[in-house]
C-alpha cells in the first residue's frame, strides 16, 4: 500500500457555519463521533468565534466537550482571536486553525483585518499558546485568486508563507476560497511550497466552485501534497457564487484516491453512510456526486430482456 | 501559446438523445449554427439510427441537411449500421462515429451485439464509405469499465484498438461510457495506447457521474491526449445513475484549460451564451459549473461597509 493520504473533515465548521439553519448540538455531536470512527485524519470540529458573527457555531464549547474523541484523529478548531485562543485550549483541542487572507481586500472584506494585521494578531494568539502542545496551523485565504483582486501574486504567498513559518505556524493550509485555482497553478505553487519549507506541515483545501475541485486535488497530488481538507457531502460554498457548488466533498476525494489505489485509511462505506444523513440533517440537497451514483464498482443486473432470453 | 487542445462537443446527439422531451429541430440547427461559431474543432450533429429506436433524433437528415458548416469545424454523425452509414453520407458528413462496447454484457444490453460482432458490423460499414474520404471513428464504451461486469482488462482495450486500426477505423475514442475511470488508470491506458499507436486519433470521453470528470480529463491531457469530448452544459448522463451528472461539461473544460493557459481555440464567451440557453432548450437546469458560479476572473464588488469607509 502505498504512503497515507491524510483526508481533513470540514463540514461541521466550514460547511455548517453558512447553513441557513442552525444544526442542533446533539446533531453535530452525533455527526462527529460517527465521522471519528471512518478513518479520517482530522476533523475540524467548529468555531471559537464571536456568536453574533456565526450564529450557526454558538455551541462551540458544548461540541467539542460532548464529542468522544478517538486516538488517532485530530481534533481541530477555527480561532479568530486571542479570546477564541482561549476558548479553544480550555477544551483542549489538538490544533488551533488561524485564518488569514493573502489579499488586502478579501482579508478587510471577511475579516476586517489586511494580512499585516492578522499576522500581528496570529503572533497575539501564538503566545497564549505557549506550553500547551497545541498544533498551530494558518489557513491562507485566496491562495490562487481573490474574488474582489483578481491573481494574487505569487511570490506574496511564498513571503506569507515564510513569516507565517517564522512566527511559529507549523501547519499551513493553501486555500483556494472561491473555486478560482486551476490545475497548472496548484501544481506550480504545491510544488513550490513543499521544495522550499520541508520542515512545515502542508495542506490543500479547494473549492468545487466550477468544477474543477477534484482536478486541483489531483494535481496537488501530483506536486507531493498529502493532506487534503473536504466536507462531507460538499458543504460549504462561497457567498458570493449563489447556487454554486461548496469545498470539494469528502466522499468524492476518498472514492477517487481509493479508486486510483491510493491509501486514505478511510472506510468509504462509513463516510458514505455519514454523508447519506447529511440531506435531512441540514434541509436540503448536497452536491455530493458518489452518493447519488454510487461508487464506481457498484453494479447494474442485466436488462430484463437479456435474462428472459438467457443471453 | 501551446499546441492546440481539440474540443468536440456532443451534447446535441450524446446531450440530446436521452432528453425526456424531443428538442425541436429548428432549435436544434440554432444551437449548432452557434456552436459552430466558436472555435470547437468537432460537433457530433446527431445520430442515424431508427427513428424507433431514438425518436429525439428521428429528424438526423433535416438537421444535418439544415446546418451551416464552417470551414474548419468536422461534423460527425453516430452511425449504427450500413443503412445509417449510407444516410449519413448522402447527408456528406465529414465522419461517421461507430460505437462498440469492450464488454460483451454492455454491448449486448446498448447494441444488441457483442464486441465481436460490431467488429463485423465494422468492416461492413468501412465498405460502403470506401471512396467516400469520409473519416471512419470508433467509440470504444466501456474503456475504462463496464456497470454489469466491472474491470475491463486492459489487455482487451489494446487488442480491440489494434482490430479497429486494421480494419480501417483512423480515429478512437476511449468512453468512461457511466463514470468509472479514474485518474490513474486513464494516464495508464492513455499513455499506452498513445506509445503504442501513434498513426491513429485518441479522443478521451469523459462523464462526471462520479465527480472525477474534469480529474480524469486532466490525467488524459497529462498522458498526451489532446481532444476532448464533453456536452454542452454537461448533458448527457447515465441512464443506470438517475440523478447523476452526464459528460463533462464543454464550457467546464474549456474554463479550466484556458485557466491553465492552455489554446482550445474556444472563445468561452460565445460557448457560455449557448450554454445560458440550454435550460430553457431541455427544460430543466443542467450540471454546469461555470454557468452559475461565472468565470474564475469575474470580480466582486466590495462589501457596501468598505465602500462607505472608504476602505
Amino acid at each position: 500500500m502505498s504512503k497515507r493520504l491524510y483526508i481533513q473533515e470540514v463540514a461541521t465548521r466550514d460547511g455548517f457555519q453558512i447553513e441557513a439553519n442552525f444544526v442542533p448540538t446533539e446533531a453535530k455531536i452525533a455527526l462527529i463521533d460517527r465521522l471519528s470512527q471512518t478513518g479520517l485524519a482530522k476533523i475540524e470540529v467548529t468555531s471559537f468565534t464571536s456568536p453574533k458573527a456565526i450564529p450557526n457555531l454558538r455551541d462551540a464549547e458544548d461540541v467539542m466537550r460532548g464529542i468522544r474523541r478517538v486516538e488517532g484523529v485530530e481534533y481541530t478548531v477555527l480561532v479568530p482571536n486571542v479570546k477564541g485562543c482561549e476558548r479553544a485550549l480550555a477544551c483542549e483541542v489538538d490544533e488551533i486553525n488561524l485564518v488569514m487572507s493573502a489579499s488586502d481586500t478579501h482579508g478587510l472584506a471577511n475579516l476586517r483585518m489586511t494580512p499585516e494585521q492578522s499576522l500581528v494578531q496570529f503572533r497575539e494568539i501564538i503566545e497564549v499558546t505557549r506550553g500547551s502542545g497545541v498544533f498551530i496551523n494558518a489557513s491562507l485565504s485566496t491562495t490562487f485568486g481573490c474574488p474582489f483582486e483578481g491573481d494574487v501574486p505569487e511570490r506574496r504567498i511564498y513571503e506569507l508563507v515564510q513569516r507565517l513559518l517564522e512566527i511559529g505556524v507549523q501547519g499551513i493550509t493553501l486555500c483556494d476560497t472561491t473555486g478560482m485555482a486551476d490545475p497548472a497553478q496548484v501544481e506550480r505553487i504545491c510544488r513550490e511550497v513543499l521544495n522550499s519549507w520541508a520542515q512545515a506541515v502542508f495542506t490543500a483545501h479547494f473549492h468545487n466552485t466550477r468544477g474543477m475541485g477534484l482536478a486541483n486535488a489531483l494535481a496537488a497530488l501530483n506536486a507531493g501534497i498529502d493532506r487534503f481538507d473536504a466536507s462531507l457531502g460538499g458543504l460549504g460554498g462561497c457567498p458570493y457564487a449563489p447556487g454554486a457548488s461548496g469545498n470539494i466533498c469528502t466522499e468524492d476525494l476518498v472514492h477517487m484516491f481509493q479508486r486510483m489505489g491510493l491509501n486514505t485509511a478511510v472506510d468509504l462505506g462509513r463516510l458514505l453512510q455519514c454523508a447519506a444523513d447529511l440531506p435531512q440533517l441540514v434541509g436540503h440537497d448536497v452536491p455530493g456526486a458518489v452518493l447519488k451514483a454510487g461508487k464506481a464498482d457498484r453494479r447494474y443486473p442485466k436488462p430484463k430482456w437479456m435474462e428472459e432470453a438467457g443471453v
